[in-house]
């Protein structure tokens, strides 16, 4: 454990917030909740499952938890604080099969990056006395399983959660204490403006990567070893998100469909004047428009969501920062 | 200097290859140039030269040349190798202004994103004897301007050379041995599919960056705040490439408007069919898809044009590799 990070994310708390935290599902947030939980103190005893018997056999060997139970609704039986990290396709399944297994008082919560779907395919599990409070921490890597995750996955970065009208304010404030311990900051929002926003920030550059990684590989007149070679001009930035977890985006396009469609069209609509541009050489027109982009930069930048470290597809110790 | 990367770069070499390089244009490449050239004693000596007196006044402070010249023709005087790093746009106002000073036997070579039009912007001014050799380095960060520079940008990266034909086979060589020693590797191309390759693996991918950050500032229903704070979800990588110059990226586009247009055309035409796919819940032809593209992104990590260390916008020694 690097001690800069040990330190970052603070000591463990005196007291743990919950008795029992279960996290169904160990992709990339799974398994990073495992170990911030672990190593910030936040449940008493943890307990994970996973649908794959590889997945729960590896979790056991890296001792992701205290507890690795074959079912999600063995391993939710007497959790205070429940997770959902599945695939947004497959929350309204697992809802079905733990619902008659969560306690009476238990939270029930998810890390799914879209929240109105998801609350859909939840509520008509969630007994009463049970608390739904669906959540999106926006974080993440390229990668997934097991072993991608990490405790400083949430430090800094922004936890969303969108409580049905008329939740219990003590479950949201306990949810929100526990994803500040973990890290992170907390924003209220309803869930259809979540999934508004998401879908600009996350859900479309997703598809746009996805889209031009899909086009360049289907052209005839440039090959694949050409866009290998010099993807270092630009490429290259579009590949990584494109290699993010094709079941988990496959479920957010299907499950988000009306506001990835909306904020589609609004992103077509601007290509096809940049296009004109270019045909009628606006220079001016382009100038400006790439001009007012780099603005955006310097803000994510000062707001802590990014380094202004140049990045040019290596570990770069040479570089001016 | 890092010992890592100066063993990367390997010993500076036994003989100067040119005696005189001039660097026309002091921006993020061309100081890169003249580090890697004092680095590995590329050239006897070095002269640079910049259009605007700051720059020049910083080159100066920084000493990225043995002799930072008032202006480009008298850069170029005596000059056995020189490279202009300016602008597509500028090539041919520059190329018209150093004609006339270039001696016999000089290489005249350039950095520009497009081949095609800057060969047909220097050629009239390229007197009989001096022989021209176009390149691209295909390397780069989203920073710009003379203190960006660092002399290992070109390590492992491609440099492509667009002869025209009827080239002197020897400058080519030279070119190509000047280069590699740059820490480069080098591949010949026509200019026409040069522009075609780069298009589909730079410049579109910026033009879609620059346009989803446009759109996003633009829109009502989700405010600048909430798209800078969310930025996590994958927006963030598109920020860092429309942060590029803006000067440069206008002129690529201004002059390399078929290739990009036609490159652009069939990424439309594919957003088209993806934005069906989630339309008609082709859930399917999505994770085809999604599945699809992974697979070149580990290509280029096998080729050495990028590393698999997640990234998610800050040192992260905490995650897994």
């Amino acid at each position: 454990m690097p001690d800069g990070l040990a330190g970052e994310l603070g000591a463990p708390l005196q007291e743990p917030l919950f008795e029992r935290i279960a996290i169904i599902g160990l992709g990339l947030i799974g398994s990073s909740l495992a170990h911030v939980c672990r190593r910030k103190g936040l449940a008493r005893v943890i307990v994970a499952s996973d649908l794959s018997p590889e997945v729960r056999a590896r979790a056991r060997e890296l001792k992701l938890a205290d507890i690795v139970a074959d079912s999600a609704e063995a391993a939710v039986a007497g959790a205070d604080l429940v997770i959902l990290c599945v695939p947004v396709g497959a929350m309204g399944t697992v809802g079905a099969a733990i619902g008659p297994h969560l306690r009476s008082g238990a939270i029930l919560s998810d890390v799914g990056s879209v929240k109105s779907a998801v609350i859909a395919a939840l509520a008509p599990h969630v007994q009463k006395g049970v608390h739904l409070v669906p959540a999106h921490p926006v974080a993440g890597t390229e990668q997934s399983g097991p072993d991608a995750g990490f405790a400083t996955l949430f430090l800094d970065r922004w936890c969303i959660l969108t409580p049905p009208e008329g939740s219990d304010p003590d479950a949201v404030a306990k949810l929100t204490d526990f994803w500040k311990a973990a890290g992170a900051n907390v924003e209220i929002m309803g869930p259809a403006h979540h999934d508004l926003v998401l879908a600009i920030t996350s859900h479309v550059p997703h598809l746009i990567a996805y889209n031009i990684v899909g086009t360049a590989a289907d052209l005839e007149a440039v090959t694949q070893s050409e866009v290998i070679k010099f993807s270092a001009g630009g490429f290259r930035d579009f590949t990584r998100i494109a290699a993010s977890d094709p079941t988990m985006w496959r479920d957010v396009f299907l499950n988000n469909k009306e506001a990835v469609l909306e904020m589609l069209g609004r992103f077509s609509e601007d290509l096809t004047a940049l296009q004109r541009m270019i045909r009628n050489a606006d220079g001016q027109g382009l100038f400006d428009l790439f001009t007012r982009t780099r603005a955006i930069r310097r803000s994510i930048i000062a707001e802590g969501q990014e380094t202004p470290a140049p990045d040019f597809g290596r570990p770069h110790p040479d570089a001016k920062t």
